[in-house]
């Protein structure tokens, strides 16, 4: 009998947030449940001010979900003169940060645009792909708006990954 | 030479739905087709009664997708005097029944306003994400509304599970 | 120690589109890039000519996104007299070609209705699932119109697979 492989993973779901700065040339960083309920890290696979940090080399599956919820926007011509706070899209960013290379790499992106008519609209982003990374990579989700997240229920907002 | 670990696994497809009773808390539960087409489990993974059971403890993934289509929804202040039959959400939810513990625990949940201006409207939602789980617990997919739901095609509507 | 099993797996990236004859009777299918960025193909898999090449027999996961943007399309009534270039659903389909058998297999589909009132759109289709593959069988992505694909960023629209 030979053990199974060790597999780092961890599914980490949504809190709420607490403002904290972030850069002007990026969207802010979704902070993360990482050991109560549904959440959970494994064989190394840590979570740490916002990143989870990749402890073994490989290809990782990586995946998340946002629920956005907002009221109304309006958009074509209308949107000349919106409103603050009346979003016209809405964007989620999965970032890897290396050790070796300066600048954040964006490795999934979902943006739709949000022109419905409607008081009160909500909606999900899925993302989910596979990526070569390496040890000591971090990956953070940012969001454009943070105050648009639903962070009410753990099934509804969450990030994870796994060594394929 | 060591054989490869077993993985259970299933990829279950949509069916026309036969309607049964499911208890008023709850939304209804889908039912799927696990060995023809596209279809199949392996490895002691079971389908039994419109739930997949898991075999061996684990961290698995599941993923889902339910494609919804419908007819004129109305939304904002017009949704005051809405008509019954036009809902103005869609809503998944991939839950989990454990033998250890009395209540149903939502693992996933997609959910979606559609006030969309359309005649006739139809999308998707899609929902992925890994889970710890114990030998024994079973997984289901409940629907806000199964009349909305696609049965019409095995790659539009599925459900699927696979030990990591 | 036991070296880990080989698992064909690839990530492929969008590429600007070069336009090429297709079948009348199915979408057009997409190229990618298989090598630069964030793009691989490890194990045996291959990429040649649109299709991933599955090099041994197994379950897979199979995913991907595609990224559509567009401008105003109109919706319902108003559909009667739509000019061209304004679709009213958007399409991609994860098709198997398999030596063994004539016809294409669609694996996955993702469909949705674009009615938004905007004069500018854009939204991502997202698909992933497992399948039962042979050896020599050939994936490919079609979409119903090449022209509304977002392919200026590898982030936004990519396809990948890998063995369970
Ligand atoms: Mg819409």
């Amino acid at each position: 009998y030979t053990p199974p492989r060790a597999k780092p993973r961890a599914h980490l779901t949504v809190l709420k947030q607490t403002p904290t700065p972030h850069p002007q040339n990026q969207f802010p960083a979704l902070q993360w449940e990482h050991e109560l309920g549904l959440a959970f890290t494994k064989d190394q696979m840590n979570y740490t001010n916002k990143f989870l940090v990749i402890p073994e080399s490989g290809e990782y599956f990586i995946y998340s979900q946002i629920t956005f919820r907002g009221t109304t926007s309006e958009c074509g011509d209308i949107s000349q003169r919106r409103r603050p706070n009346k979003p016209d899209s809405i964007i989620v960013v999965i970032t890897k940060v290396a050790d070796s290379y300066p600048e954040p790499a964006q490795l999934l992106t979902g943006t739709k645009s949000v022109c419905e008519i409607s008081s009160n609209w909500f909606q999900p982003l899925y993302l989910g792909a596979m990526f070569s990374l390496e040890k000591g990579d971090k990956l953070m989700v940012n969001v454009s708006d943070i105050s648009l997240v639903d962070y009410t229920k753990e099934d509804k907002t969450f990030f994870g990954a796994f060594l394929v």
